[in-house]
């Protein structure tokens, strides 16, 4: 199993969800589904991913609430079943965000594929820090604290 | 070592960012550097890791920009060496308040520590997609596109 700490005895809110989906597989395949990937062996051939990591992987983001299995049918096939985003797997959303635009600025390569969040028109967004009044902040105008 | 894959052979910047520093160490790490962290014994005590795998950690993170090491001397000490946050490093605060809003909202806790991205005033400040005029927008307004 990934999880090996239950969250909720983990009080700070970082700390917890980096224990419960913050391994180099569970992000990949969070960013999978986040593209629109719903069935094992699309994950497996996309990611690359061995079958018992990627079955790990899938279970353990169930029992977290990410994604959900939801049973399909195709023609004269038996039933599969397929994994989708649940409302919280969709929040993580601009984790990945946030994710794409350090890799973007940070790491920089010549064979960059575009992969970014876009708004209706196609426009790229970004994933920022807001205010209770919706102003956006600058990263040196924001503190962490350990209360 | 903690980096298997060049993150520069990756054409997606989000998996890039994943291949780099998404691991539950590193990125506990990071989060305690984000918190003022800078000595070894500091990150070893509050977060309870073992003195290998903090080594491989910070070696890793030093080589991937994210921290850098700095001399110090305390009277009567020998020379040691502390760990800072690299203008790259204090990039990743927006990705520890995203990974911090999304604990808060779906893993709740009743020993919440309170730890909170705030601004100057003190207020708690959220992480959110923003687009290219600065507005803030929903999680359904945007979209993630494999090109």
């Amino acid at each position: 199993m990934v999880l090996k700490t239950d969250p909720t005895t983990i009080s700070c809110p970082i700390a917890r969800t980096i224990t419960t989906i913050a391994d180099r597989w569970s992000l990949l395949v969070i960013r999978e589904a986040a593209l629109g990937t719903t069935r094992f062996s699309d994950f497996r051939g996309r990611l690359g991913i061995a079958s018992d990591v990627l079955t790990d992987r899938l279970h353990a983001l169930v029992g977290q609430g990410v994604l959900e299995q939801v049973a399909y049918q195709e023609e004269g096939s038996r039933t599969r079943t397929e994994y989708r985003m649940t409302e919280a797997g969709r929040e993580l959303h601009v984790v990945l965000g946030a994710l794409g635009d350090w890799g973007t600025r940070n790491l920089p390569t010549d064979i960059d594929s575009g992969v970014r969040y876009r708004d209706a028109s196609g426009r790229p967004v970004h994933v920022a820090f807001i205010d209770a009044d919706g102003r956006v902040l600058g990263g040196d105008e924001v503190t962490v604290h350990r209360p």
